[in-house]
């Protein structure tokens, strides 16, 4: 199973077809990125930041968070960059991340519930120009989902959303349903939704990590329905049992801090949380 | 050389003289607090934020930035808090803290030329209604200084502060001047100004920690005089050898941040510097 998730990093960074040869090769070829960002450690995964975090910001001051913090990748939300973006809005959009010394290494999470959204969500991750959709289709879709990532030789990142998420509640839920499909179809795994629900996300991730292609990073107050949002390190989640099952899987994508407890004014969360999680990643 | 350093921490906790006893007492009765907020671990010593953060801030701005960053201890500074403040301005600055969780642990740095001004810190002090004075003196005043600790039981941490500084540019320096005085005198071990010497903190931290009774947290960009301060995580300090090296001499105050890059916006970089020490604080 190892060999599929790294045949896909091997393909994004070589632009070859996955032929079941396994290869590691460093993280931010992942999603067939073109700049890399210099990595202060052998870990194969590199931190970022999805841009849900920014929902309630333009592009330019959440580029402008994301340079305060030292953070490099960003996964783009279609608030920042529409789905009818020119091939110049595009470019322009690129532009304003090189700026930053940002990057952008996938698309999403989108929500699929047609053949026609999800011809859409592919047609956009190929003029954006990655190579990943993140994404949440209708169960009857994933055959349809499946011919497309065989046609686009793209990834799918299917994110779990806990209690209220009828269709994707759990990592559990999405690996039986897409074990049997292509290989490039998996899970971009919210850590913090999986908390709520009592799994803890150090054996979640042993436990899929072949089929996880991204990651949610967040953490919350407990383990339960009521539980909220909060910094990294305030609430219950083992960042540093999280971070050994990340290298036991040696997982190669994205950890994209998802904050959202600052709503209009979430920099000194977002930075606490940034600082957290380096604290705990340079340590364990 | 122990003793002296627990037996300051069991009569600040006590209001008992230091008569030679070993004892290990929680940090948080470490300069005579009546307020204790709960540890979340086993360490005897906290976190706290240095007053110099918020040179450029009013006291109500700077407990309000603490409050965000859950950090709930405060050593004094007199743009805060003026030398000649009355009872009631006293009472109400204490209130103030109060009403944002915060406790005001120790006053200083102050800078001490003369008797009159070593007299006015001795009393500045008891006033506030702590029992400890971080302080920069003239070498001339420490025997007047040993006199002033005896009469008040106070205890008094001398402030190391680099290339620059003649009279206290290391640990070594002011440990050589107070190792035959009083044990109550001792260091306020500012481990930004240690590194850009080439005094690693961890060792410094082994070496005098039976006299350091406060540290200040920062980190820098090289050692050597164009270092910079930088947020905790994005220098050179190897912070969980620190914390190691604190475990190691059982230290029992305060480790607190002082940040001096953020200017007149700081925020971010400090909830960034305080996540990164908890992160490693955590994972060490």
């Amino acid at each position: 199973m190892k060999n599929s998730r790294r045949q896909f990093f091997k393909k994004a960074g070589t632009g070859l077809l996955a032929l079941g040869v396994s290869s590691s090769v460093p993280s931010s070829k992942l999603y067939g990125l073109k700049t890399e960002i210099a990595a202060k450690n052998e870990d194969l995964f590199k931190f970022g930041i999805a841009g849900w975090t920014f929902v309630k910001f333009k592009l330019e001051p959440s580029l402008e968070m994301m340079a305060r913090v030292d953070v490099h990748y960003l996964c783009i939300k279609n608030f920042h960059l529409p789905f009818d973006s020119t091939p110049e809005q595009i470019a322009e959009f690129h532009n304003m991340l090189k700026a930053k010394g940002v990057t952008g290494y996938a698309v999403g999470p989108i929500s699929i519930k047609s053949e026609a959204e999800a011809d859409q969500a592919f047609e956009y991750c190929k003029r954006v120009g990655v190579t990943m959709v993140v994404g949440v289709p209708e169960h009857e879709l994933l055959p349809y989902i499946d011919k497309k990532v065989k046609e686009y030789d793209f990834h799918f990142a299917i994110h779990n959303h806990g209690y209220e998420d009828k269709l994707y509640p759990t990592p559990e839920s999405i690996y039986s349903k897409v074990k049997d499909l292509d290989p490039r179809i998996g899970i971009c795994h919210d850590i913090g939704y999986s908390m709520l629900m009592g799994i803890d996300p150090a054996e979640a991730t042993i436990k899929y990590g072949n089929r996880i292609f991204d990651v949610h990073v967040k953490d919350v107050t407990s383990a339960s329905a009521e539980g909220k949002d909060c910094e990294l390190g305030r609430g219950i989640i083992d960042f540093a049992a999280f971070i050994k099952a990340l290298r036991t899987v040696k997982y190669e994508g994205m950890c994209s801090l998802e904050f959202e407890k600052g709503d209009t004014d979430p920099l000194a969360g977002i930075a606490e949380s940034v600082g957290y999680f380096r604290g705990v990643w340079n340590t364990v």
